[in-house]
């Protein structure tokens, strides 16, 4: 931490700010500048946010942190990228590019089934569906529940996927991680601290995903709740994030990619669908995502996106979600990541 | 809904689009334009989100709602505004403005009761304390639990003022109801939808916070999941979303108040602690939200900020609170409202 | 400046950046830390922007600035606020609470005398009116230019109210110049610095509107430019920033208030028009404005808001006015200003 | 436009919108609702804000928009995509994705001609420097002005590339045109409409840089401001827009690369320095760019970016850039896009 003292504090102040910092278990060191004095407070700061009450004191301006506060999820502690198995033989994090594809709910056993089928023909190597929806409205569509799962587990049994769905109720924990191969924490619930640490005991892979209004540092200490409770299996998901503009959905933030492997040994992925919210939008930022050095994507896909019983227009028909893995292909190569098409 | 078409969209999509909108059961109008047609849907389209799945038709540019989604918060379906009863006697939303106080997290007995006293002493109506505390960061203190809930409850026999304390796990929702007059739902949790349904259940008031990248009428759909459950006693709270400016916390969105208050019955009252972080701040926006019409406050008071386990930089101290009520009673007068401070 | 060492830096990029501090002219002072070094550079950094490309040096992880590098503007250099005189007898910044009032567009004689009398009569000191629109579309109405410069100034002969209208062009400033009391800047021109640095030169008021995504240290090294030619005499106003929230055409930043004037000496007015695009929303909006402590108001008022030519939706009726205006004087006294209203 | 009535509008309200929308040259056509009705005013709206105005009419609780307001910029009028010529031979727009490149500043001979020199060997197209810089402090250095023009002309003599470099004050546009092969206009002035028309009366191209807080539609709008002036040879840029995140210096909007190329004809390059800050973040931007189907980049690259007199952090090193500009052709090849690197 550094406490940066106003212009104007004296010789007192700055001898309380001292003596503050050392009952706080930390060194303090002066600089004297030519117009302000600022303190360094040495010592490992992370999770001492208690620094910050330093501002209440007269004579402080500011107090700046220097440390990033995550450690667990931090590369300066873990500097080789981790990978994270799905099951055996299927990791992301490594060479592989993984997709994970299929619709935003899961409505039917045909339209669950047909989707599994379609998106595994075309390379996909995860069933994405929903079971439990969080819906801005409580008279919207709110899911099958554990029939949802059900279906899911059904649709695994034929085609071989494993299954990534969310749960959004620490009680369903237990319920989900039963027919769950990945358990996805939606951006509604990135800072809902009480499914995070539930996740955090469970052995299963979890799929965190950004929230629409959080920064990537706070994002990190959202991963850090997890991992925190023994769980390292976690596979972090841009998904867009708000902005003032409203030509898309949200606004997909492609250097968070990049920022967030530099900062993280996690595996990061993308969501294109929830990012745009427009299917025609969905090929092109994949192809972004690879190549700015994305791990995966999830992606939206439906039979008949028309009649979804939500988030239809972001979603892909099955035939544009194959011509799209073609090409993600080609980009896939020059990022020098495999990605197997279908057929 | 209105569907516009594309400019290029011919007969036959125009048909595609009638049809299927007299499928999902609305009546097909269309307004034959100079460069487009547009199509209106007629029909009660509230929890329809389905329209939106019309988007996915070839020729359809676009497809704009009209109704506002939520009925129940609706000021068009109950034009007078709700008086939300705490304890007999105290309600909000009415001639009175209400102020709660207190420190952010419930630390000792001592911090507590010394609180309870000198917001009381200053005219607060109820006393506010967090004994669950979601924090960014699993390292940070996570509040005492349930005997935080005991302290409080202590401080409630020695001052007469009714409570307001977080609940952030629906699986605490009974214990918290246990002690608490009035269950806060933080920023982070307002899409908490598991949350919100069993608050929905309780016969106890419900101080419903908006979110950090919330829009009004999300918040408001919010506030739609706990109505629909039965329990129609919720306080709306604006305390700052979240912009590109860093000089303050948040952004207070004073304009919500007027905004909400045009749309919704509920009662609306302002945070300016979290809004702004800062203690200096405090007062001013407390002035500006009875001014622009809010119906009360909830204010961090903190007997020393400066060594406060959590939010101390923005944590008022008794003599600056009191000094503060003063005058807010009289910006009250000129608002039409009565605010009794201590003495 | 604070320059962080990233943890992994060796003693030969520490000594690389202690060389190359001293050749910009500072001098290097390390504080040697837990887990990492950092290095303050001691000097007077305001326009010093040079330091940050040390960001460029292997082994340094970030550049955190300490100083605000505004100097003229800043209440550390001149602590006592400011009072800016618009004619002798009229000055903003002082005990009175200062209301412009007038329509978006001047449109017709009789728009704009109409629109002075009504104003003056409710208490405005001074008419606004736009002669040169800087409008988002090439194909609506671009203001009547000159001669709805003569307008103005006819309506000042009539009312004796002083004229604040806005300039766009550097070209035009000469000309807009003599016929305006105070000279306008708008939100899209806060960094038309080619224009700043004209209105720096000139001996009259300047009215500085901050821009939709300015930050408020943005905002007063804009305010600098002008400071720093010579011209004291700038008013800022706060009038809205751009967020994700669309209930309101922008969101009214109020708690800018008082931080700008914790930060510079400069007087403070709030643009409740633009900052909400509803006209039912200005009073609420210009209550709060005193309350928190502003210096004034700028306020859209039109004889017939449904034939405005701009900005109809966001101006008052007269009446509307007149009512507010006299509300508006109790709010302002309880906040130790006086207001006139008319009669 | 479609004017949206409140739902207790009476029958005389709904006469009085019909009497204004025809008084305004439109066709009301109203729609009777299930909760309210909507009526439809059918004709060119475009150029049409007016009917904003109706908003202020009782009754009336809302008025939206339907069609999109530019003209000469969209697509629906011009489908097929423009060829924005900047010497014979070389058109952006085309198959071969363009690269503009060099340092922010002009700072010396040395310095130009060796980026010049860099840029060109690695496969850049145009050189890109700055001569009048808009610098957010006036205590920042300000660009060496015709100076630095004329060291731009010197490099384009030697090297034989065109030369790109913004414009700031409609003064300068005739002595920048004498210079420049290709005008930038910066993002802080993208709605600076006076230097937009004098832009639109010259015959070179103008490379428009999108605004930090500019929607789509505003700034395609700001594109209009130049094409109806009579110069057609418009080309855009995304730089990254505000937002809350403050990892990097804007967020690139990548999604607005196919939204713009769905609304517009003209074509869009990207700014991977300004939306980022970060040099190292460049190549992954720049990788997305193209397979997100940009038209071509302009990148900040200085001999010795821990010396630049701006923007070194962002800047990347001439060896960097090779290295960059041979994957990039690889993106570009599976983009269908030439990249000619240098050899």
């Amino acid at each position: 931490m550094i406490i940066v003292m106003k212009s104007g504090a004296g010789r007192q102040e700055l001898a309380e700010v001292k003596k503050r910092i050392r009952e706080l278990g930390y060194k303090p060191h002066v600089i004297h500048g030519a117009t302000r004095n600022v303190v360094g407070a040495v010592g490992d700061e992370r999770g001492k946010a208690v620094l910050q009450s330093l501002q209440s004191l007269s004579g402080v301006d500011n107090v700046v942190p220097i440390l990033k506060p995550f450690k667990l999820a931090s590369r300066e502690v873990k500097p080789e990228p981790s990978l994270v198995e799905i099951v055996p033989g299927l990791s992301v994090g490594g060479d592989e590019f993984i997709v994970m594809a299929g619709p935003c709910s899961v409505e039917s056993e045909a339209q669950i089934l047909q989707s599994a089928h379609a998106v595994k023909a075309a390379g996909a190597r995860l069933l994405r569906g929903g079971a439990f929806k969080p819906r801005t409205s409580p008279y919207s569509f709110q899911g099958l529940e554990e029939e949802g799962l059900k279906l899911l587990a059904a649709a695994r049994e034929e085609t071989g996927l494993p299954i990534v769905t969310e749960v959004v109720n620490p009680r369903d924990v237990e319920l989900v991680a039963r027919y769950a191969d990945v358990m996805q924490v939606g951006a509604r619930n990135v800072q809902n601290f009480a499914l995070l640490k539930m996740l955090g005991q469970l052995d299963k892979p979890i799929l965190l995903k950004r929230g629409m209004a959080t920064t990537i540092q706070e994002y990190l200490m959202s991963a850090e709740y997890i991992l925190s409770e023994g769980n390292r299996r976690v596979i972090l998901c841009e998904r867009g994030i708000r902005t003032f503009e409203t030509a898309t959905r949200n606004t997909l933030d492609i250097s968070a990619v990049p920022v967030l492997k530099s900062q993280t040994h996690l595996p990061v992925i993308v969501d294109p669908s929830h990012a745009t919210g427009h299917a025609r939008l969905i090929a092109p930022m994949s192809y972004a995502a690879v190549a700015a050095g994305a791990d995966g994507l999830i992606v939206e896909v439906h039979p008949r996106p028309e009649e979804a019983a939500s988030d239809g227009p972001q979603s892909l028909k099955p035939a544009d979600f194959a011509a799209m893995m073609k090409k993600l292909a080609a980009y896939a190569e020059v990022a020098e990541r495999s990605l197997a098409t279908g057929d």
